[in-house]
């Protein structure tokens, strides 16, 4: 991954071959980033994403292993267990420009992966909501 | 909704049950927010969105009424008629991770919704506009 | 294209018949705007989209004449040859609410085009990576 940052600006070039959400998370957790917003585009391949049920209580995942453009991907940065954790959602589109999208669990750099990372200074965080079955924002 | 502010930074989540339009604007306009830009991601339901025809001057609407992921929100906050008012997109997915996506009339938090809102100092406002038929961005 | 900015925030409103990637890289250019992140939603029509392909090294592209809701615009602004370059990736959505994406190569406004410019200080670049095809990030 290749950084620049400008102020609480970040931008973050994901290369070939390197996981997304993983690399993010790992740049998070190394520079102390507790809150932030991330937004991104690029092409992505080996994509795991998925819907979440309320009545199971459990994510419907679906796997994309070809190249697919990443059409958008809009993500947020809180804390979880102490840690920085990352939610993001994704579109995604094949070679015909259809369009795929959900919960981002994790996908691979395809071609190139330019993301941009808004440090917030803040202590937003997330925790057990068992009635939803999801680990939820706690602001106040 | 609970909140957490850093900066001109609004950390904004919308429970379960809660409207997304509703609870935004009044937000804005309780903390006299007249200009912004707004992302989220979560799960919604009873959606209606649209697309704009512009030879009728209408919106063809379309409502869903079971539980979508919000994959994608992006709005912005302007003023009209002197108050703070939101225009906003939205990609939503199904369980089959299949997307549908337009103008966002209101939608309802099924599961959660996480939002960012950036307050800007300024005085974007809009005005309707006879050939559009819709009140348009006045920046000048 | 109208213009009001507040500190390094631009929103930068696209009139109909004007070309979107012709005008927000005008204004970059213009203003030495040489690092940026773009947003943005709207209305549009004349659409050519694509998506790469890596094996071929080229772009696979459709066109979209009618109008089309913007759903969701992502962009950034790096330095390429010395001068402000755009990529977005787009999200968009016909009458029946269904979608297409990808990489925008041009659109022109159809309804209307609300754009917020982040301008960003930095000296983020892209170089040509032959591997790639592509002039793609260089931060470091």
């Amino acid at each position: 991954m290749q950084i620049q940052k400008s102020g609480k600006t970040h931008f973050l070039y994901i290369e070939q071959g390197e996981k997304v959400m993983e690399s993010l998370t790992n740049y998070c957790k190394e520079k102390g980033i507790n809150n932030g917003r991330l937004s991104g585009i690029g092409a992505v391949r080996d994509i795991e994403i998925g819907a979440y049920d309320l009545e199971s209580k459990s994510y419907l995942k679906k796997q994309f292993e070809e190249e697919y453009e990443l059409i958008s991907y809009q993500g947020n940065v809180t804390l979880k267990d102490g840690d920085p954790f990352l939610h993001a959602h994704v579109m995604i589109g094949n070679k015909e420009l259809k369009t795929r999208g959900g919960h981002l669990f994790e996908c691979e750099v395809a071609v190139v992966g330019e993301f941009i990372l808004d440090q917030i200074e803040g202590s937003a965080k997330r925790e057990l909501n068992p009635n939803i079955g999801l680990a939820t924002w706690c602001l106040e």
